[in-house]
C-alpha cells in the first residue's frame, strides 16, 4: 500500500498497475547506476519500471560481479533488463551473434533490444535477428529509426519494419529518440514533438499499443499521455525521472492533474 | 567542522549557519531520492538545508514503510518536510482536506505547503486552508504564481495573496518557478530573471525576507545572491546542487567570489 | 574482467587501460557526492577515472571526517583527488598559500589545481605557486582560460602560459570550459567547439597530450575524441557521464561506433 492512499484519489482514470504490464511500460535508460542507486530506484520505483535498459554498450564496461549482482535485483524488482541495441548491432557486425545471445542469457538478460540505429541491417538479416532472440526465450523489443537525423528512412520502410517485427514475434516496436529526445525522429531540436511525424507513424500501425514512444523529456512525456492516455508505453525514462513520470501517468503533477480536471475523469 | 575552517575564511559575509534559520532559507526540491541517496545527502549538506519537498503528488507513489524512514531521517537533520502543493490541491478538491492534514501529521511531515499553482482557490477558501494547516500546528509555506504562464495573476493580486496569507500565519510565500525555473513567474524561457518583475513583486512586499524564491538554476542563484545577499532564501534547489548552491552563498565559487571581490567584503 | 570481454571487441581502438594514465586521462567534476554514491562510481567505474576533482571550494563544505573518508575511498581506487582551483584562489588572495598546502597533504589530497579562472595570477605569482605545490609533492593539474568570456586572454599568453607550467613541473594543463561548458574558451553559447579557437590553441603547443580538455557534454567529447582520438585527456565529466563517455572512448555507443566504421579501425 502506498503512504496517502486512504486519502487521496489518483486524478487521472486508466493506469494498470500489475505487472507484468503489456501496456503502460515504463522503459528506464540505465546510464550506469551502482549498486546503491539500483536498490533505492527498485525500492522506492521498482512497481513503476517494467524493464531497465543498459543502454548503447555500457554493459561491456562493468566488472561481470558487479552485473550480475545488479541484474539480479533488477529481476528480483520483476523488471525485464537488456542491453543497449548499440551492443547487438556490434555483435551483429563482428559476427558473434550467437554468442551474444548465449552470454546474454548466461548474464541473466531477460530481453534483447533489436535495433539499427547506427549500421544498416538489410530486411532479411533482421528478420533473422530477431527470430533468433524470440526462439532462445527472449522478450524482444526491436527498434524503428535512426540516431542521426540526416538518415531519417522513410514512413513506409517504418511501416513495414513495424509491421514484419511483430508478425516475428517481437514483443513492443520502439521509436528512437536517443538519450537526448532532440533533433531525432518525431521530435524537433528543441525537444517538441513534431505531430505530424507521430501521425504518419501512428497511421501504419493497426494497434498503437504495439509501439513504445522513447520520450526522455518532460514536455513528450505529458503530450503523448494527453494523446494516448495514462497507460501510453513509454522508453528511455532517466532513472531519476521514474517517480516524476509516474506522477504524470495518474494526474499527481500540475500538467496532468489539468489534464484531468479537463477532460472530466477528475474523481473528486 | 569543516574540513578547511582552520585555513580558509568564506568569502561573502552574511550567511547564517544555525538552523532552524529564519533567513537563508534553502529549500530542496526532491523527485525521489531513495533512503541511500538521501543520507548521502543529509550527511553532507544537512547543515545547509531547511526543508525537503517531496515534490507534486511523489510522496503518494511511495510505499508507506519506505516514506515513514525518509521523512524519519529528513527530521533527525532537523529539516523540515513537507509534500509538494499539487498534493494538497488534489486534497482540496477532492473535498478531503482535513484527511489530508490527519495523515500528513501521521506521516510524519512536519510542514504544509499551501498552492493554487493548477487550481483555483477562491480567498476564503485560500484562507481557511491555511489557517487551518497553522491551526494543525504545521510551518505553512504558501506559493504564489501559476505553473501555466497564460494564467499569470496580476501583481496587485499577487501583492494581496502575500500580504493575507502573513496575516494567516504563514512562515514563508514562495514565488512559483516550477522544477524548470524556464518561462514562468519572474523567469523568461530560457531562466534568465525578469528583473521588472521581480522588482515589482518585491516593491509591495514590506519584508523581502518573507519570500522564498523558487530558483533552480545557478545564474537565477548567483542574481538573488548579489541582489538580496547570502541569506535569501532560495527553494526548488535540485537535490544534487546544494553543495554547489552553499558554495555560492559563501564566496566559494567563482560567481559569487567574484562579486566578494567587487563589493568589498573580501576578508583576505 | 569485464562482463563481456570473451564476445565483444571494442570497436575503436587506441584506448589504453592500465592506471595510472599520462593519455587518455578522465577526471570527474564531483559537486558533491556521499559516500554510498562515491563507492557507486568506483566500484563501477574506478578503471575509468583517472582523477576526481571537488569541484570550487565544495571540500570546504564538507564536515571534515566525511571529507576524510571520501578521499580514502578515492584514494583507494587509484585515482588522484584534488580541490577546485578556486579554493586555491581564495587561499593565494587570503595569503595562507603555505597552510593551503598543508592542509591539502593532510587532508590526503594527491594534487592540486592552480587556476586564475577568476582572480589574477601575475606570472611571477604563477610560476611560485605551481612550483611550491610542485616541491611539495603533489601532482599539479594547472588550468587556463577565464570563466568569464569578457576576460578570454590572448592567445600568444596561453601559449607562454601552457610553456611555463610545464616546464615548471605541471602534469597537465587543463583548458577552462567551467562545469557548463557553455559560452566559454572553446565553446560556444550553445555548447559547440569553436574549431578555429582549438586550432590556435593546439597550434602553440608541442604536445597535444599535455593538454586537458573541460568538455562536460557529449558532443564536445565526440568531436575531441574524434580529433584527438580515444585516449584524448578530458575533464570536468559529470559523475553520472563517465560510463557514457568511457562508452564513446572505445566505441561502444552510436556516435564513435560510427566513427569506427568510418575510419577503419572496426574489428568485425
Amino acid at each position: 500500500l502506498n503512504a496517502w492512499d486512504s486519502v487521496i484519489t489518483p486524478p487521472l482514470a486508466g493506469r494498470s498497475s500489475a505487472k507484468p504490464r503489456s501496456t503502460g511500460y515504463t522503459m528506464v535508460l540505465d546510464k550506469g547506476l551502482g549498486l546503491h542507486a539500483t536498490d533505492d530506484l527498485l525500492s522506492l520505483a521498482g512497481a513503476y519500471i517494467d524493464a531497465v535498459k543498459l543502454t548503447f554498450g555500457t554493459s561491456a564496461l562493468y566488472p561481470e560481479a558487479l552485473l550480475r549482482a545488479k541484474i539480479e535485483r533488477i529481476r528480483a524488482a520483476n523488471c525485464d533488463v537488456y542491453p543497449g541495441g548499440t551492443l547487438l548491432e556490434i555483435a551483429v557486425i563482428q559476427g558473434v551473434y550467437d554468442q551474444y545471445l548465449r552470454r546474454a542469457r548466461e548474464l541473466g538478460f531477460t530481453a534483447i533490444e533489436v535495433s539499427d540505429g547506427t549500421i544498416e541491417l538489410a530486411v532479411a538479416l533482421r528478420r533473422e535477428v530477431i527470430s533468433r532472440a524470440v526462439d532462445a526465450g527472449f522478450k524482444v523489443i526491436s527498434e524503428v529509426g535512426k540516431k542521426d537525423p540526416k538518415e531519417e528512412i522513410a514512413i513506409g520502410l517504418m511501416h513495414e519494419e513495424i509491421a514484419l517485427d511483430r508478425s516475428l514475434g517481437a514483443f513492443k516496436v520502439i521509436v528512437e529518440a536517443r538519450e537526448s529526445g532532440r533533433g531525432v525522429g518525431i521530435f524537433d531540436a528543441a525537444g517538441n514533438v513534431e505531430v505530424d511525424e507521430l501521425d504518419q507513424i501512428v497511421k501504419g500501425v493497426d494497434d498503437p499499443n504495439a509501439l513504445i514512444w522513447e520520450a526522455p523529456i518532460k514536455n513528450q512525456q505529458v503530450y503523448l499521455i494527453g494523446r494516448f492516455g495514462s497507460d501510453v508505453n513509454l522508453g528511455n525514462i532517466p532513472t531519476d525521472e521514474v517517480i516524476a513520470l509516474e506522477a504524470l501517468r495518474v494526474g499527481l503533477r500540475g500538467d496532468t492533474l489539468k489534464l484531468a480536471l479537463k477532460i472530466g475523469t477528475w474523481k473528486g
